[in-house]
């Protein structure tokens, strides 16, 4: 039978990693919760993303799922243990298999990783790839998510923006000369709507790795490739705050329209 | 004996105001209250605004407050009705004291409101300038709270980005003319750290009205200029998210640094 999927983000962005789902495991069943009332978790602690976070896995581990993804960058980095510890279903995080991805790929061992500022403060990201032999240079980019939600994805100020934050990260901080780095991570699930227009800023030497389509690897490797052939899986969305801005905005994460999308309430 | 008047807003931008009536009633005592687990509200439903703001009053009500400034657009725009009820201190919002200003300084009787997302949807500041004789033109700058809080004030990203959002409107869709607008109402909290930027970027003939400064005014009006005479009176803060990203983040706009913040949790 083909498995439940909870995917959890604290808005849209998880939907990009559920497209990358969906694409490899197109038959199960995926039941997606935003956590809209609460969102952006980029700039808020860890005790209170943990608290969102926990009681949004719980809503989902109710309502019947098998696996649970962290399809939120903020979440994985700042409450990944809290989460495991809370549910009884397997977790995954959106970090290591981008890590992982970019080991594979790198030859000189240095990465960039690109993500909001409570991400880049828990150098989650640092520690993943410390693990996997790779050396981090962590850059906060906080414009690129409103850009984004701006609907800027290939606007002149959001290449702009780009540069600022981008250009001085792969020079030496000595003598400005190349850093080394040939990977770049998307530290954020936004940012995959950015990626054609960051692949002209990025010197092109450097790859990208998207840790959407990374964590959905990770996902067909626990659960295995049979698991969700088939026929398409049901789709089933849960926000905490406007049905409406949720339909509008997540279309454009997911790639396709979006319908079965109910409003819930978890502070009760 | 001075009044302790409670300032209430999702975040800094209502220090703005706090800084405003600290100018003028320099003896009062204030009890600040920022929801800052729960920011930006910009973004978020009528139904969620409301059930926030009116925990945040609550909690100042209880602490003793004799007249609450909902110095947060949003809140005001979405939920002053909803707060008025919930209490049963005076509420002063800041969109009628800015509504009413520009309609004493406009000659044409006509203004453009700048300001986030959902205080333009709710169509507030349209209502109250309507009633105090004025047509207005409204529009929507999300972008401008996280340039803001990127601290890029005076940055040439934030002046492009200006002229993206305002050289328009202050043309005739028709024919590309002035449209005689001759106020601009800074409608949202943030934005008064941005004014020495807009000045360069608006129309010379077009004064700006900055909301914080009209409120204040207002609430002199109430309480009376002698209440708050004599030496400087407590300051104290209330945050329901990091302390640390308050004092930071909050001094910006306050203009001085913050001390005695204290972290709260309304979801109980």
């Amino acid at each position: 039978m083909a498995p439940t999927i909870g995917v959890f983000d604290s808005g849209f962005g998880g939907l990009t990693v559920l497209r990358e789902l969906r694409n490899v495991l197109p038959g199960a069943n995926y039941l997606y919760f935003g956590d809209t009332a609460h969102l952006p978790y980029g700039a808020k602690s860890v005790r209170t993303v943990a608290k969102y976070a926990i009681a949004s896995a719980h809503f989902l581990e109710q309502h019947g799922i098998e696996m649970l993804v962290v399809a939120c960058n903020t979440a994985t980095a700042l409450a990944l243990d809290d989460i495991r510890a809370a549910v009884r279903v397997p977790v995954v995080g959106v970090i290591e298999p981008g890590a992982q991805r970019a080991a594979e790929i790198s030859q000189t061992k240095k990465a960039v990783v690109i993500a909001t500022d409570a991400t880049v403060s828990s150098h989650a990201y640092q520690r993943a790839l410390h693990q996997f032999g790779m050396e981090a240079t962590e850059k906060a980019c906080p414009l690129f998510v409103p850009l984004v939600e701006e609907g800027w994805v290939e606007h002149p100020v959001t290449e702009q923006v780009s540069h600022i934050y981008i250009d001085q990260v792969f020079q030496d901080a000595a003598d400005g000369k190349p850093n080394g780095a040939d990977v770049l991570v998307l530290g954020c699930t936004h940012y995959p709507l950015l990626r054609p227009l960051l692949r002209r800023v990025v010197p092109e030497h450097v790859e990208i790795v998207d840790s959407a389509e990374s964590t959905a690897a990770k996902v067909v490797e626990i659960l295995g490739k049979e698991s969700g052939r088939g026929s398409t899986g049901n789709l089933r969305c849960y926000a905490t705050d406007s049905i409406e801005k949720f339909q509008r905005l997540g279309g454009k994460f997911l790639g396709q329209p979006i319908e079965n999308i109910e409003l819930v309430d978890i502070e009760k």
